[in-house]
């Protein structure tokens, strides 16, 4: 998630691999979600780290929430909240915090979302708990709240990543960024936390980083 | 995700709702998926409280994980591992750190899963973080590597939740239990941190809940 451009032309050193090649084909041209033709049922098998000028709408982004908004939470609590930074001001706000290798495609991303946990997500609980009317009361502890809210949200930025994709657009996920920082300047409320951040448009020219190797089944899932 | 039954039928001291009968019939065959039949392409609209006997098998297992695989985590890191209790013996020595709640269902569910962090996943990063030999010299500090375990596996999670549902099975996710015993039980290691447990199968009798209130697009989505 945090890789540098690995597939790469022009000032490269070296021509892209044949594998390189073969996987730009392969993706150039993710499916397109629709009424009957679902997208792809699993996220971010790339990471996209251009794009094209297209912009991502309003509407888009309502019709992604709209797939991942049944993804479970603890406590049904939804603590995710997602901050789209359009205008160029903010734009601006948010570079200095990335890092270095990061921010030139994120300035030229067509949008850009700050991904953050709701702390105080229990003061909806009556509402969306509402079987359990004490819920709220259960989480009058902020750091274990807190914990809670960085947990769920997380979830919810997998559910979101899966979204994005079968709504046909490409993410590029980055956690290499001042978390901390962020949260002061776009949070200063003190009960967000910015989890991560992410570019969302349309796969441009060499979008595409050669894929990582992937740990196998029986060396992730075990049983007694 | 922690909320009891919402829908029952029985003992209950109530009648289903209408809706709460709608909503079981809408949902009481998810849709399989298969080659070029894909499931839905988001996670956990609803969380299954019963399961019929049919088993879970490892192609199954191996499948989601097939699905899952490719989303993407910091540094590539997937440190997400996964416990498959199928013995009694192991099913026995995980009820008592449930909550009263999750242990009948847990108990009697096909396939239970302790889905957990390795801490240690910077060991394997040479091989899956290649490009980036040093990575591994990065992330010495354990507390810090601990939150970064806990958040790529928790991404980890919410792309299988999407993958269990899109091999057609339902899922139970349980917050409510002791992390630290589950932890300390399975994982005497110490290199592990149980995260969330989850039941698999086919959806049984009143498998679903009545669905709880979702926040809309405009309460969780700002521009700047």
């Amino acid at each position: 998630m945090t890789a540098r451009r690995w597939c790469t032309t022009g000032a490269a050193t070296r021509p892209p691999s044949r594998r390189c090649r073969r996987e730009r084909t392969r993706h150039a041209r993710p499916a397109r979600a629709g009424p009957g033709r679902p997208g792809p049922a699993v996220p971010g098998a790339r990471t996209a780290d251009t794009f094209t000028d297209e912009p991502v709408t309003d509407a888009q982004v309502a019709a992604i929430h709209d797939l991942i908004r049944h993804g479970p939470t603890a406590y049904n609590g939804q603590p995710l909240r997602v901050l789209l930074l359009r205008s160029a001001a903010a734009r601006t706000r948010l570079l200095p915090y990335l890092s270095s290798s990061n921010r030139a495609k994120t300035a030229a991303a067509p949008l850009v979302a700050v991904l953050a946990a709701d702390v105080d997500f229990h003061e909806r609980l009556p509402e969306l708990y509402p079987h359990r009317p004490r819920a709220r009361d259960w989480l009058t502890d902020r750091v274990a709240r807190a914990e809670q809210a960085r947990f769920s949200a997380t979830l919810q930025i997998g559910y979101l990543l899966v979204g994005v994709r079968a709504a046909g657009l490409a993410a590029g996920p980055m956690a290499g960024f001042d978390a901390a920082g962020v949260t002061r300047e776009f949070f200063p409320d003190g009960r967000h936390e910015a989890l991560l951040l992410m570019n969302v448009g349309h796969p441009g020219p060499d979008a595409w980083r050669e894929r990582l190797p992937r740990l196998n089944t029986e060396e992730v899932v075990w049983t007694l």
